[in-house]
């Protein structure tokens, strides 16, 4: 089947792509404060509605509504197409230059929360489906979305909402968050995701807080937990849980192999964060190896004490940390917070509490092998133009463990998401490039009339 | 000269005492936040002025205006009276039952922020003054009231006030903020005053934040902050600082005399505060030693990341904690600063920065044998008919130092305050309990009208 008329219609309705993306990030949904989440998922329903594409809510207790919509196509092969329609937080606000959630045009880029992660993703995919029926009158193959509500909490009701309605979602084979292109282009597949265990540690000596005079014979909850966290991880970077690198797998050798072709794009990193060097001035294959091999013990947040302009002389009665931990194969997240418990108690610090938060994240990988992998570099690289980048494994964490122990079928990070390598994700003035947009609609239409060829 | 008449005005006038209270506390004074400083300096001023206490601002540069107000006496002798009529911040602002700047009476208290630190003082000394003349026409002995407006602050500025505007401040001793009596009701005299150093340490990595995924291989201001803490001091509470001990001198004979009289209430305040133990489960004299000698390391905030609820992973760009440092006779605040800057710097802390908040502040502490300690010793006993308490050392601060070393008397702090051992002072719900105005105005009456006999 002949492309033309399609790409045709993508480059004449950009502008419609990016109102689409503008009327999905103008409606808040940050999920770690549950600002705007309903009213979203409606919104996607009723945006898939519009398009033909037959979408409802899947409500379970109090989780966030998965949202699932399908659309039948010519030939009986169906893609799963996974996006989440929550966002992170905006904070720190004051460093945006326009309202997060007022999409905003700016020398050529759409600026809002979610522009990028991950409502632009999902305005592309609808934008294909769109064009495909527009220049063909119908799907090459069946699509199913599924749009999650709270990927940016962790995905803590994914478990349960996928052993109540993973029968919503069968397909043969599924797309994650879209990926994009490289710097020098080349189009990128990621067959890997970190799990990820999410945690607060507490610690509280008093019922109130404490003159700061009174330092000599109170304990401080800020030292202990500092003292606590200090046991956790030496400056060198190394994680001093007894036992925490006893899951992890090396790379296999095609992995290293992959790791090994991706060009060297972490010296342009630094200059953008304005860094003089990566921990233990790693560079090339062995950043690589790292970035995306390497479990982490992050601390995300820590709140004690008086923190506002000037002085106050006060010995908090309450301490907090917030920590992530990103896991890889095997690793297993219960596992480590077993771990983290005994490694406390060992140490003296029976008094610091843990707080999980979210549901834990296993690790999941696709192999290199595998023949949806092998189907999506071919049509990246026909697309593109250019040799495919198989990336063995993300440094970030989604929900996948929790699909995947439910839906039998490969699940990977393919080309043709709606941002690129500067778009800030997670960070202030997230945007996407305009003109991102039409290569991106159009590889998704690609994939799609490719994917009814397909066998495995 | 007999009290009697004038003891009685103080009885028959609690009510107006409570008010003028009620009165100084609702005006907002909080240095830190620079929140209601100049109207309550005007405030102050015209309170003493409708007394006939000829006051007056003394004003340098942005500080804070100090109020000097003189009221003439009798006899040659003069006291110098010394408060503060700004206030520490409120926050938890959660936790307190009424506003902190609408005093609100409840079981006979009076709730305020300042109610007792440091409003409740002042308005106990202007009604001794006005009792005084109200009884007898005119003032034993005369008076100056020192009123700061930055001592929750650190007293950036009182040195350079001090160093413009000393000579106001002429007379024969002097009265620090006003302490009381302890839970057996003896009266106590306190006589020295910890040093402070208080700082902030800032550490950034990256020019903004970044996504918690990126762990692996940036550097973390969170970490590094929490590495550089765990460096000054360790989990034992020895303060790891090189020389940090250098200039602690030893009690002398009489101050640790003058300790072992004091009684035992460190268990009682154990309950107050939901605690197990002190530190190293001290008790009797030997927390006594601790909290009064003892210099400290105290975390008084830290601030990095998303605090906010719910999970955000975020690799934070910057991270500060505010540390208060009290010393003790003969360390010198700016010998320890020195001494912080070359510990980080051996520990290859140089990343992280130090910026000092307000002056430091030296410790003083006047010796048990100076004839004005004597004189309130004497005093008190009278007063209150028990035997006087003579505190070395307060585990606290105040900016003695920098009128020390200007103002040739002798300070100390001598009984007659608002407020009691459960005021909850620098904590919510600060307040003072309504029965205990009368005996406090009633000893500054007293203290007052002995001063006129005095030599030294």
């Amino acid at each position: 089947m002949s492309m033309e008329s399609v790409y045709q219609y993508v480059d004449d309705h950009v502008e419609d792509a990016v109102q689409l993306l503008e009327r999905l990030v103008q409606q808040p949904s940050v999920s770690a404060q549950n600002w705007g989440i309903q009213e979203m998922a409606e919104l996607c329903v009723e945006i898939l509605n519009e398009e033909g594409i037959d979408a409802q809510l899947l409500e379970l207790g109090d989780a966030p509504p998965l949202v699932v919509g399908k659309a039948a196509g010519v030939s009986p092969r169906r893609l799963m197409m996974y996006n989440h329609y929550d966002v992170q937080p905006t904070d720190p606000i004051e460093l945006w230059e326009s309202d997060p959630f007022t999409p905003t045009r700016r020398d050529g880029n759409l600026y809002g929360r979610g522009a990028s992660d991950n409502k632009g993703d999902l305005a592309v995919r609808i934008c294909a489906l769109r064009a495909l029926r527009a220049a063909n009158g119908e799907l090459p193959v069946g699509v199913t979305f599924m749009l999650e509500g709270e990927e940016e909490s962790g995905s803590p009701h994914l478990p349960a909402l996928m052993a109540e309605y993973g029968h919503h979602f069968a397909a043969d084979a599924g797309l994650l968050e879209a990926g994009g292109t490289n710097r020098e282009g080349q189009p990128v597949l990621t067959l890997g995701v970190k799990g990820l265990l999410y945690l607060e540690l507490h610690c509280r000596t008093t019922n109130s807080d404490s003159h700061s005079a009174t330092a000599a014979v109170i304990p401080s909850p800020a030292w202990r937990l500092n003292w606590a966290l200090s046991s956790l991880k030496a400056p060198d970077e190394t994680v001093l849980i007894e036992g925490f690198y006893d899951g992890v797998r090396d790379w296999w050798e095609d992995e290293i192999e992959a790791l090994r072709a991706m060009p060297a794009d972490d010296q342009k990193q630094l200059k953008e964060k304005g860094l003089k060097a990566y921990l233990d001035n790693v560079s090339g294959l062995e950043y690589r190896k790292r970035l995306y091999g390497r479990p982490t013990c992050n601390i995300c947040g820590i709140e004690t004490g008086y923190t506002g302009p000037g002085l106050k002389t006060v010995l908090p009665a309450e301490a907090k940390a917030k920590l992530d931990f990103r896991l890889v194969p095997d690793q297993r997240p219960e596992d480590i917070l077993d771990k983290l418990r005994r490694h406390l108690d060992a140490g003296g610090f029976t008094d610091i509490e843990i707080h999980p938060i979210a549901a834990h994240e296993a690790p999941v990988r696709v192999s290199l092998q595998d023949p949806f992998v092998k189907f999506c570099a071919q049509t990246a690289e026909e697309f593109y133009g250019k040799k495919a980048l198989l990336t063995p494994n993300t440094a970030g964490t989604m929900g996948t463990s929790a699909m995947t122990d439910v839906l039998p079928y490969s699940m990977i990070f393919a080309p043709g998401g709606a941002g690129y390598w500067g778009s800030s994700v997670h960070a202030p003035n997230e945007h996407i490039r305009i003109a991102d947009l039409a290569d991106a609609i159009k590889y998704h239409t690609f994939l799609l009339t490719r994917f009814a060829g397909t066998t495995f």
